[in-house]
């Protein structure tokens, strides 16, 4: 299952080609990612020492920045970043990749492909997504916890960022429909016109049910379906989407509209 | 949800206690960790180029050694190591953990803590198990590819050298009934006091159903149950537990009690 929506140097098709439909299945496969990185996540409490900046005395950066930082460092050596598809959440300084160049499809605008916005991610995901889903203590596995924070960051990152390529895709297929408002600079417009109702709500429902699934205890015996044991509030995977991520995703398409005709 | 069989230091209770229905809660939760980080991995193909130590020309590791090193590095900076259900792949030359010690549980016999088969950990996943349920190919994604191997790696691992409790609560529960065997070094006795047949046959069903359920495409629709869509082959998950983890994990038992009267 591949979990890109462009195509790999391998198929011999135009690089420069992306559809709609690849784009579509990459986002559902990535609501599978980020449902499994919150049920993991709440494997711990909240463990508060890794976000508290006084925690380490002598450096003045929290644990959690501390320990994303590095993380980030390493995968940009293993070329991480080359992707266009990652955003890193601290872009100053990475190291260049020890891997040679893997030559990733230019599906984006070049001007477009710089939009990020970790720093609104960042907040969103340490103070208001996660102490929705974790139980209030402290079991002191700090770098299991941010590891998992890390996945859960990337994933939901990675799905924001999507926008990239939905808003690449959308303005292909009407790019008169779009000049125009891109030209005024009319974010309302492009707001409207990258808005469908009926989708969010879909979605919304279908990252609920994906959330029961997931977060269940499987046992052999066939039993009630049992939604108070989720580990993860399905409710909570449901406004993740509809308060942050849908609303996100779609910030991040009007900003690329708007730097597309550059 | 807890994921750890041992009681934290703010319960009040004594902190060696154990109990054998905590030891199998937490296995049976890891069962769920496992099986999500095999589907995270199948995301991407098999990825030859991270195993291959002549990729990184001048190093003489693989890019998925010097990952893991790294990695291990900063979990280890965070603390990891100082749970006694955390064992590294690259012990020699790990960073001191950056935070205060947290005051874990001594449960464990400290000759037996040390048990540590990573090797032939290692050795499985990446020469065995790995190509059994990645597809061929490279779509250059190494860094995601290798953290996600990590995942995989530091679940396993941590499932199989659980051992070392569960060969502890044993122990507790009858030591005159293991004291002739451990006198003796008689490992086979061991191995045949260890092993409950109906269990494991009931332990590899149940991953198996996991597989299917986490890893099954969810639509807003309820469909027919297709398991030929499944992202990771239930079978294989059954093999992993069959062939290896759980023949690992009473290796680590059967260690940790020949170690259990020194």
């Amino acid at each position: 299952m591949a979990s890109s929506a462009i195509s790999s140097r391998d198929s011999g098709e135009d690089s420069s080609q992306i559809s709609l439909k690849s784009v579509r299945e990459a986002l559902i496969r990535l609501e599978d990612s980020i449902v499994f990185s919150l049920i993991e996540r709440a494997r711990h409490p909240y463990n508060a020492p890794a976000y508290d900046r006084l925690y380490l005395k002598s450096s003045g950066s929290s644990l959690a920045e501390l320990f994303v930082k590095e993380a980030e460092h390493l995968h940009a050596k293993a070329g991480r970043y080359e992707n266009p598809e990652e955003v890193p959440f601290f872009p100053e300084d990475l190291p260049s990749p020890l891997v040679p160049s893997y030559n990733y499809p230019q599906v984006l605008h070049p001007a477009g492909a710089s939009v990020n916005i970790t720093k609104t991610i960042w907040n969103m995901y340490f103070n208001e997504l996660l102490p929705l889903f974790t139980a209030e203590g402290d079991d002191g596995n700090y770098a299991s916890t941010l590891a998992s924070d890390l996945v859960c960051l990337q994933a939901i990152s990675r799905r924001i960022h999507y926008g990239k390529f939905v808003a690449e895709v959308k303005f292909r297929g009407s790019p008169l429909g779009y000049s125009s408002a891109i030209n005024n600079k009319d974010k309302d417009a492009l707001m409207r016109m990258l808005t469908f109702e009926r989708v969010e709500e879909m979605v919304k429902r279908r990252v609920e049910k994906k959330a029961m699934i997931f977060g269940q205890q499987v046992t052999i015996e066939d039993k009630e379906d049992d939604n108070v044991d989720c580990k993860v509030n399905p409710s909570v995977v449901s406004r993740l989407y509809g308060d942050w991520i849908i609303p996100l995703t779609k910030l991040v398409e009007v900003d690329y509209l708007l730097r597309r005709l550059e």
